[in-house]
């Protein structure tokens, strides 16, 4: 299955194509990339925006490389996005998304995704099971309405990633099957993200319900793309494989394999502290990256 | 002398100030608050903008709550700010800061703060000891300009925050004491905001040069505002005091009355991963707040 990298280990560091074009292509050794909208923020102006997807553009064939989505980073994450408690907020995250599919498609990717929201938290901690009717009526809506944007600016496909936490939506199988339900007909595809420390987290999902397989097994090739990390399950770690936790890459690409999805791309999203040194996190990547590959090919 | 909380704790949960002031004043006990940009970013519009900067006001004073000052939080910190590798970015993280400060000023608050900005990392993984002489001249430029805009939008002090990592300046006791003598004269005063999880950082200054002691020694009254978090002098942490780690409140309240900093306010900056559950972040921020709030009385 194809494999590639997440720019995730690149934002703050290497931030312009001409510095990470060529640590993929030539340290890394790999030729397939996922795009982070941490390394650009579609709210800078249209003239920056334009000049910066030009240059994506430029580098990606100069080192040839295959940018095969672009993918909602921890700045835009950091917000509540679409399900903020203020409607004019969730506008300004659906504006926004606009924005980030017509940077995309300038820079010639023609897939986008990312989690879609976060609901806020009430002041005794209680945690509701469900999203309100008004709210996820609200979300479809503008997954909707998204999807026509996202045609119109030449984007192909979009993904939900979701999350594990009750705040966010979807969070379970189920929940996710009636969203794919929900966005059927909308004008591009709607398709999932997995991530295999999101699906696995037992703190929320318990320890014999966790589990990847249950969320390959129901939606099968509605998952348009997978991210891979190493984690303990405890926490959404974004460890690389140089750590020691409970993901098995061969197991992984088993999966994979044994649920139909032998040609969905796989890209190692991993991140670290601001403050670790550059030559340590080359070197953990390059050596994730060496394990990884010949497991996926 | 002066404690309070930065809402860090709030981001993605408590996102209004409808929550989060009756949180801090009722749950936590506390009258004292740091906002985060992780809450309202500078960048939506105006319109949205005015309308939540009376939103927090109101709130505040109906809880008996100050806003000390509002300060960058994750989402901004991600890209690379002032010292971005392309000029144009750091213009558009300028023009972000004056949105931040007019932001600030229209909620009532007087003293906004936060990281200066990151340099690019280079393919090899080398970091360099300095600053380039013309990144560094173009950060004080900036730095003067934008005491100037933050005059003029009704601010009346600054905060660098430094942080502890090559890339981003200043990250030594003595480039701080340069950069304090090369703005000084600047329209409004910039001072330093201190972080326990920062000057503290073993992998950067070695196990015995590392140390609160030295910066707050050498940077005096030149130090506006302390943060405060518990950590093990091994990554920038932001744990809570539930956790174990190397920080003592009592020798950091005497240290800063050693150093004539007893009325300088000292905010607790805690981060949890966006997975765990309200209730456990509420009763940590709870424990910590009450453990913390009698040392520095």
């Amino acid at each position: 299955m194809p494999f590639g990298v997440n720019l995730s280990f690149c934002v703050k560091r290497w931030v312009t194509p001409e510095l990470w074009a060529p640590l993929v292509r030539e340290d890394l050794g790999l030729d397939l990339v996922q795009f982070s909208f941490d390394l650009v923020d579609p709210a800078w102006p249209d003239v920056l925006l334009d000049r910066l997807a030009g240059d994506l553009r430029k580098h990606a064939r100069a080192h040839g490389l295959t940018i095969h989505s672009a993918f909602i980073g921890l700045a835009h994450y950091t917000f509540n996005q679409l399900l903020h408690p203020d409607p004019e907020v969730r506008d300004v995250a659906e504006a926004w998304m606009k924005r980030a599919y017509r940077f995309a498609a300038s820079a010639g990717i023609a897939r986008v995704g990312g989690p879609l929201g976060a609901v806020a938290s009430r002041r005794d901690g209680r945690e509701a099971e469900q999203l309100s009717a008004v709210d996820y009526e609200d979300l479809i809506a503008r997954m909707h309405r998204l999807a026509g944007s996202a045609r119109a600016e030449g984007v192909s496909e979009l993904y939900v990633e979701p999350t594990p936490m009750r705040r966010e939506w979807p969070w379970t199988v189920d929940q996710a099957l009636k969203m794919a339900d929900d966005v059927k007909g909308a004008e591009i595809p709607w398709k999932f993200c997995l991530d295999w420390g999101h699906g696995t987290f037992e703190p929320l999902y318990g320890r014999y319900r966790a589990g990847m397989e249950a969320w390959c097994a129901a939606l099968g090739d509605r998952i348009g793309v997978i991210h891979i990390q190493q984690t303990d399950f405890q926490y959404d770690r974004h460890w690389d494989f140089t750590e020691s936790g409970r993901v098995d890459p061969a197991a992984a690409a088993a999966l994979q394999r044994a649920n139909g999805l032998a040609a969905t791309p796989v890209f190692l999203e991993v991140f670290y502290p601001f403050e670790r040194d550059d030559s340590s996190v080359i070197d953990a990547v390059k050596r994730s990256a060496a394990l990884l590959q010949p497991v996926f090919a």
